[in-house]
């Protein structure tokens, strides 16, 4: 059983609807709704996710698919599966999730607490409007490949936790908080071609974009520059920095296409606004459905980012 | 931690949120939205429990929150974490989910799969639309108090299941298949003064109706009247029918009020449309909110319905 398989044949059952592929769910004309999931001991460890970081990810990572959407979040929903002894990592984890609502605006409506027999399960639904939703099969033959945000980071956090190796600082806040692009997703929404956030890794969210849009794309390889400070944690881990920045997931980046005119000056207004800039990493092209190729040969490293057990 | 501490603490949280403690939440006008949570061993086991039970019961859960609200179900959102070594069970529960959505014009937008260290997780949202969204805070004095559906005829099913019994079928049917009643509460949504539904069994939910709308309600023991088969049930589990009645959950039928010289028609006309009774169990008394009693003495024989591991 994969997480292809169960979409896969929910899709084939729930064929009229549209967007059933997207980052959120498109209904009531205005508003766009997702929902994700954080499992203990699949998506985060409780001995070294403390309960504001899980807090933090758990609205992010949703308000992530809102951003992917080019929508502002509203409302947040909190479904709570609570293990014996764990009140008090419960009762801050309550508190920091209140909070971080408050700071993006987003207002809880509901949601439902039960007991665990074990596990520490997290289910949040999120729901956001917008009047123009950012969808991932709109992609366009001779559109750039752009991200927003690191690429890889997280996975290097999550080494340096499961190796329980000291350091690595800023990856490991990479990967506790990964920061929802919200304002970023609103306004590339008109501007843009295709959007999506990039929970999976780059080549895995890539595919999904070209397979949306019946199209493929390229990387140019040599535009996934990396910083030295990344370099050298990809040294220390004994890992392959460009696999890592190809298949590294949980970053919550954006994956954008843009047309190719517009994209110089789409870029220099991103730096502008956001003070770091956009990266053009390939081209969307003619081609069969799903497939991703690279402008050199290149051996990838590192195997299909998952979580710890998530399904592939 | 218990529920209630939960809950209180994010309407504190989040005051603006007049809808907070309804079955669902209001929203965008014309829609409500509810999540439940399914968790493997707190409210279903697998080996009584089989797939299709589980799918049935999983979707009628959360309609029975629509129905509550008097609105009719239009999307829902499936999230599931997947043990290892299920695939047959939950390939019959996707297929009996989707079946299941169909048969109630509900339509499956997304969701979240995922795997689980070792226990099944179910989490549902469900949407529906209205334009008249019944709340349980609307309870008058004078009211007569009515319940929809059967009481108690899920306790003794999951009773019977626990303790490995043959034969109770309709009582173990009660428990694997609670039907929504949809129909129901449209049908009484512009008829009655308050509505919600009976999931943590009639005593626990009456006082939230009552406290919600700040009055107090008193039950007449004797109204509860049980059938030959619910009372023979009973004696063969040395179980207390009238203790069963109220304090038994998971029965998914409605507790409704009603204006005092409404009800004679409405409930005639409940039992031509429905052909089964409405059941007058006593009436909306002014008094401290959320108090509860009795028209006659009367021991409960019962703890309040948790379910194996329900924070309480």
């Amino acid at each position: 059983m994969t997480e292809d398989k169960v979409i896969n044949f929910l899709q084939q059952e729930f064929l009229s609807i549209d967007g059933i592929g997207d980052d959120a769910a498109i209904f009531a004309e205005n508003y766009v709704i997702s929902k994700d999931l954080l499992i203990e001991d699949v998506h985060f460890r409780r001995k070294y996710v403390d309960s504001k970081s899980l807090a933090y990810k758990a609205l992010h990572v949703n308000l992530s698919d809102i951003a992917a959407m080019g929508a502002s979040a509203t409302y947040v929903m909190l479904g709570i599966a609570i293990p014996k002894n764990c009140d008090q990592y419960i009762d801050d984890f309550l508190r920091a999730f209140a909070q971080e609502c408050k700071m993006n605006d987003v207002v809880l409506i509901g949601g439902d607490t039960t007991a665990s027999a074990d596990k520490l399960f997290i289910s949040i639904t999120i729901i956001g409007k917008t009047n123009n939703p950012k969808r991932r099969n709109t992609a366009r033959i001779g559109d750039v490949i752009s991200v927003v945000g690191n690429l890889g980071y997280a996975h290097i956090g999550l080494q340096a936790f499961e190796k329980q190796l000291p350091d690595f600082d800023d990856f490991k806040e990479s990967f506790l908080k990964p920061r929802a692009a919200l304002k970023e997703g609103l306004w590339l929404a008109s501007k843009v071609s295709a959007m999506m956030d990039i929970s999976d890794g780059l080549l895995v969210d890539l595919k999904k974009l070209c397979k949306a849009s019946s199209l493929s794309g390229i990387i140019n390889i040599d535009n996934l520059k990396a910083t030295e400070n990344f370099l050298n944690a990809c040294k220390a881990l004994a890992l392959d920095p460009l696999s890592v920045q190809l298949v590294g997931g949980e970053d919550y980046g954006l994956l954008v296409t843009i047309e190719e005119d517009l994209y110089e000056e789409l870029a220099s207004d991103f730096l502008t606004n956001f003070c770091y800039p956009l990266k053009k990493i390939g081209k969307i092209i003619a081609g069969n459905a799903e497939e991703v190729i690279f402008d050199r040969h290149f051996e990838l490293k590192l195997k299909i980012f998952s979580h710890f057990g998530e399904l592939n």
